[in-house]
C-alpha cells in the first residue's frame, strides 16, 4: 500500500491508508489511547485500542481506516490501526509534544539535530527555504545566471580583518569572506550573476547578530545607470522572498523610503559628522520608517566613503535596514581600471596584490553594481526572533563548532 | 532609450535602438569597418563607416538603425552607428573573437576573468547553471527541502583524510568532505532534503578528474524499500538535469542498466576478489552499457563494504557510472542506533567522537539513502571536456590558488 501523508487523510475519508512518521505524542486516556504521528507535512491523530504505545520519536508505520471526527486535528482520525515499529527511539532531550519549545537557546543549539524536528521549527527552516527559492526565481526572471565561486582564497585582501586561516597544501590560504570580487568578475561574462553561498567571518564579538559563517545570497549586474538601479532588483527581489515564505504582516508599501545619509542622521538624532549608523540610529530610523512612510524597511544612501569598502562608486553605496536593522548592503561598484588603481594606492593597498580581480577591469567592465543578503539574518528579522542563531540550522560561532 | 539585447535585434527592423556590451571584434575592410558588439545573448554586427573603431573588450553603448542584411549573423545588422565608450579596455590576453580560444589550458585558467568570456565558455557555464536549477526544480516537485549546513566543522570523522585545518580562533576545525551527516540527519526533520554547495577535498593527487574544491549536488530521503528508491529519483534528477543543459545525443534510456558489482567486475575482465572498480573498469563498463544497452549509464550496486563508509547499508549502495566514470555514489544508510554503534565498532572508531551525528539515530531515524553529483564532472563528462578544470570557472587544486 502506497504510504501517503498527514494532510493527504481528509481526502481518504473511510479508506484504509499507509502513514509513517515520527510518534510525536502519546496521549492514554481512561478508556482510550491517542498516538499523534508527525510526518512532513503535518500531525495526524491515530485512536489505540491498548495504552501500550511506542515512545516518542520513535518511527513508525500505522495502517488503519479513515473516519471523520470533528474534534480531532484536521476533522479525520486513523481508526483500528496496525502499527509497526520501524526504528526505536530514547526520549528526546526536550519535549518535542509541547506546542512551544520548552529550553533555553543552547539546549536548543546543543540538540538541533532533534529540536530542529518541532513543527515550528521545521516550519520556520521551510519558509527559509522558501525565500531562497523565491530570490533565485525573481532573478532568473530577470536574466541573472547562477556562479560558483571558490570559498579558498589565496589573499586575505577583501577586508584584510576577521579572516579565517586554512592550511592549504603546506601553504596559507583564507576561507572568503564574501563572493565580492568574483561575482564582479563574472558580470563581465554574464552581466547579470547571482550565488547563494556561505560566506565566513572570524567574528571576535558575541552578540545576537553575528555568525563565524552564514549563507549570503548575492546579486551583481551590469550595464546600470547607477544605484537606483539596485535598490529596484532589491526590492523586487525581496518583496518575492517575503511573500514566499508566506510571514504575514510585513509592510513593503509599493516604494519603499530613501533618505540620503545626512539625512538619516538627522532622523536618527546623531551628530552630523558620523561616519556610520550605529545600531541604536538604525533602530530610530526603523521607527520613522514605520511611523511616516507604513514601512518596515528603509534605504540610507550616500555614505561617506570612510567606511566603505575601496571598490564603492564615491556616493552609490546604500544599506537596507529592515526593522531597524541593517539587513543589505550594496551599492555601483567602480568599473574603470584607472579608477581602481587611484582607490587602492589612496587606501595605501598595492594594486599588485589585487592582480587577478584588477584583471576583470583592465579588459573592459561596464557601470555594475550589486548587494548581498544575509539569509538567517532576514529570517530573524522577518519572524521576530531575537538572536540570529534561532534562524540557524547548525550556527557558528566564537565558541560553537558543534553540532 | 532602453537598451535591447542583440538577439532582440530582429523583431526591430526598420527602428533605431541601442545596444550594450563589449567589443568583441574589429574587421576592418577597404570600404567599410565591422564592429561586432557582445553581450549576455549573443553578438551583433555593426556596420561603421570609419576604421577608427575601439579596441577588443572596450565596453560601448551603441545607437543605431537596424537593417536587414541576410549575409549579417542573425539577418540583421545596426547601421548609421553612434557609439559611445563606457569602459577603455587593454588587449585580452587571450584573443576573445575567435570561434575557438587558442591558448593551452594552464594559460586558460591564469587568464579565468577573462576567458570565461568566450561565448564558448559563457554557453557551458550557463548550461551548469541550468543544470542546477533542473536539480533542484525536480527535487522540489517530488517534495523536497533545501537546507544549509555547515562548511566548518569540528571533528574531521567522515573520512579522516584528505581534510583542509582551519584555525577557529585558536581551536583546529577542517572544512567539511561532504554534507553527509547534516543531510542523514536533516530526514529526521523534513524526511527529503537537498543541498548544493561547495565541499573541500586536500586531494594530494594532480589528476585531471580531481578538485579541491568542487560543487555536491547531495540529495538524501526519507521512508525508502532500499537504495533502488534512491536510484530512481538521481535517475529522474539527471534526466532533468541532461535535458536543461540542451546538450543533445546524451544516452539516457527509460530504464538504466543495473549490474550486480559481482557482475560489473566480469563485465570489465577484473578479478573476482576486487574490492572495488579501478578507472580501466570503469571505462569498460561505460562501453559495454552503451554496447549492450544503448546507454550512457550504468549502477553498479552491491559494492562490498571494505571500500564504502561506515553509514553504508550493507548491499545496498551504488554507483553511477556515465561515459566510463564514476558520476554519482550513493547508497541506502544505517538508520538504527545500534547498527551504527556496532559499525563504527567494527572499524575501531570510537563512537563518542560521532555524537552530534549520533544524537539523530539515538532518537529516530526511517529507513532513509541519498546520492552526491560532482557538478563540474557531471558537465565534463556531458560535454567531452578532457579536464574538470574547464568546467569549473576558478578552480582550486594541489597548486592552484588563483584567481
Amino acid at each position: 500500500m502506497q504510504r501517503i501523508l498527514s494532510d493527504q487523510l481528509p481526502a481518504h475519508t473511510g479508506e484504509t491508508v499507509r502513514l509513517a512518521g515520527w510518534v510525536h505524542r502519546r496521549r492514554v486516556l481512561s478508556k482510550v489511547a491517542f498516538l499523534v504521528l508527525r510526518d512532513r507535512r503535518g500531525l495526524a491523530q491515530v485512536v489505540c485500542p491498548s495504552a501500550e504505545l511506542p515512545a516518542e520519536e520513535t518511527v513508525v508505520e500505522v495502517t488503519g481506516r479513515v473516519t471523520a471526527n470533528a474534534v480531532a486535528p484536521g476533522g479525520v482520525e486513523l481508526v483500528s490501526p496496525s502499527i509497526t515499529v520501524l526504528s526505536q527511539a530514547e526520549p528526546p532531550p526536550v519535549e518535542l509534544f509541547r506546542p512551544a519549545l520548552g529550553a533555553s537557546l543552547p539546549a536548543l543549539l546543543d540538540h538541533a539535530p532533534v529540536t530542529r524536528r518541532h513543527p515550528s521549527r521545521r516550519e520556520l527552516f521551510a519558509a527559509s527555504s522558501a525565500a531562497v527559492r523565491a530570490f533565485r526565481s525573481t532573478l532568473d526572471e530577470f536574466g541573472f545566471t547562477e556562479v560558483f565561486t571558490p570559498k579558498i582564497v589565496g589573499t586575505a585582501t577583501e577586508s584584510g580583518a576577521n579572516v579565517f586561516a586554512v592550511d592549504y597544501f603546506g601553504r596559507p590560504a583564507y576561507l572568503a569572506q564574501s563572493p565580492q570580487f568574483y561575482k564582479q568578475t563574472m558580470v563581465g561574462v554574464f552581466e547579470r550573476v547571482y550565488e547563494v553561498g556561505p560566506v565566513f567571518r572570524a567574528e571576535p564579538h558575541d552578540t545576537s547578530r553575528h555568525l563565524a559563517a552564514y549563507t549570503s545570497l548575492d546579486a551583481e549586474l551590469g550595464f546600470i545607470a547607477d544605484h537606483r538601479d539596485v535598490m529596484e532588483v532589491l526590492t523586487a527581489v525581496l518583496r518575492s522572498m517575503v511573500r514566499a515564505t508566506g510571514v504575514e504582516g510585513v509592510r513593503l508599501p509599493g516604494t519603499v523610503p530613501v533618505l540620503h545619509f545626512g539625512e538619516a542622521l538627522e532622523v536618527a538624532g546623531a551628530a552630523p559628522d558620523e561616519p556610520d549608523l550605529a545600531p541604536e540610529h538604525e533602530r530610530a530610523l526603523g521607527l520613522w520608517a514605520l511611523r511616516e512612510h507604513g514601512s518596515d524597511f528603509i534605504y540610507v544612501e550616500g555614505y561617506p566613503m570612510v567606511k566603505r569598502p575601496f571598490y564603492t562608486y564615491p556616493g552609490r553605496s546604500f544599506d537596507l535596514v529592515f526593522r531597524g536593522m541593517e539587513l543589505v548592503t550594496g551599492g555601483q561598484r567602480l568599473h574603470r581600471y584607472e579608477d581602481y588603481l587611484a582607490a587602492l594606492t589612496a587606501r595605501g593597498e598595492q594594486p599588485e596584490a589585487y592582480a587577478s580581480y584588477l584583471a576583470a577591469f583592465r579588459h573592459g567592465m561596464p557601470p555594475h553594481g550589486g548587494f548581498a543578503i544575509g539569509l538567517e539574518r532576514f529570517l530573524a528579522r522577518l519572524t521576530g526572533a531575537a538572536n540570529v542563531r534561532e534562524t540557524t540550522l547548525f550556527p557558528r560561532d566564537l565558541h560553537r563548532l558543534a553540532p
